[in-house]
């Protein structure tokens, strides 16, 4: 369970961010960083036409991106700075149809480690006060050291 | 195992290629179907720099959703008519840094049945002559009566 | 999030305890019940050198017994009289070596329904006062209705 | 795809041998190795009474338990002689209720990986000459370098 109220030095915080801003796919699916801290990060994503599956409901592609992108940055705020991390392996968990306004995701990491992590990613709909849990993610990720 | 030769009725057919014509985000990707038979499907996507990581590395939802909605199309080749599937959850594991020119994903059936289905997806990069397997999902889906 | 006060049917409780005095591989390494609700089970293991690996930890085979026979439980409590459900899959992460006098279980429904659900489970290690996540899994289980 | 082929040094046989003999659950179980070379392993267990669910099918723990140590054993035919192999992770697909007079289990490498390797088991049941496969399991496994 992460510590909330412990900070994130600033230059770990730059790395998360640029972890958005800077990955193509990320960008042109839309997917925006919210905030973090130590072992977790916030995301959403404004829904538009152009993400959903043909019955009407979001791509499964498009909840597995948001959260994978998320846990990765919540690791990243538990590895020395430098390093970095790659999805080794992910579970979706796709548990309701996902319609509405926007997507909010939450990545914690469930295990810290230093050349394994496991973070878990819960993803919303939103609508308006409605907020219903529509998918959830565990992912193994492997710490990279600098070369 | 599919059996490669055994034929697939025009309506099914026509049901698989219309998933991928009528889903928005598979065609916001760029995902194209290839070929399709009882119990498999081919699809295809042609790299570009919007769906890299800012690695330079394909990113792991580009990857996802391919593999994702091949799984499904493969499914629906072994559905009654009129039925459809929906992704309950599925596993991906990232096995190599994917790169290249574009991506190619199989996915095969490996179990059957009236109310759930389990499918494997692999996918590869090519570029040129060479062929890598990047990654590897499996899936498991629900069968949809139609009301 | 199971709601702990909401009270189990004495007939549900029942079918509940029995799926684990009649399974005899549950019965063969040990595990005991504990107790349950609408949406959650707990059990336990005391473990013995029979449980180990080589190395001396408890096997993973161990966890994945009592984590998915939890999980079944569990499901148990939310389906109606004369269902039963079946594991269509799980996976487990195990996330630190797994010692001590006794594992601990706790599994809680994440996503009920009426043909498929989703459970997860989570394993601590339980030495004297000292209590470690070892291990956790999620299930999906299919309903089964009496025939 | 292993080389069947390829021959295995008598030192790693051996050691992937005693990771069968020295595993106290894997004997307790009765499960006994039948062969291995570079990347793969093949398993057995003779059936009994005490590896069955009270609806009278093998339970998933045994069927885990099977599918992941022989999974730890394919990857142990890769790894360099005094490192060892510990599960991260494993996603177990129960396909058929299995029965029958034994269980066989064949696991390969899908992607080996000086830190990371990541590894395939099919468990099938036997009965006189049906072979059903029961259950498929992908692991993620890390490798330990002596201290």
């Amino acid at each position: 369970m992460p510590d909330q109220a412990k900070t994130l030095d600033p230059e770990t915080r730059a790395a998360v961010a640029g972890g958005f801003t800077d990955a193509p796919f990320v960008n042109d699916v839309g997917i925006a960083m919210l905030d973090c801290g130590v072992g977790w990060c916030e995301t959403s994503l404004a829904l538009a036409a152009r993400h959903l599956q043909h019955t009407g409901v979001v791509h499964a592609g498009v909840q597995a991106t948001l959260a994978d992108h998320t846990a990765g940055a919540a690791a990243i705020t538990m590895v020395p700075v430098g390093h970095h991390v790659l999805t080794a392996e992910f579970k979706l968990n796709l548990l309701r149809p996902a319609r509405g306004a926007s997507l909010w995701c939450r990545a914690e990491v469930l295990k810290p480690g230093k050349t394994i992590m496991v973070v878990e990613s819960e993803v919303y709909s939103m609508d308006g006060d409605k907020r219903v849990l529509v998918s959830k993610l565990t992912a193994t990720l492997a710490v990279i050291a600098p070369k």
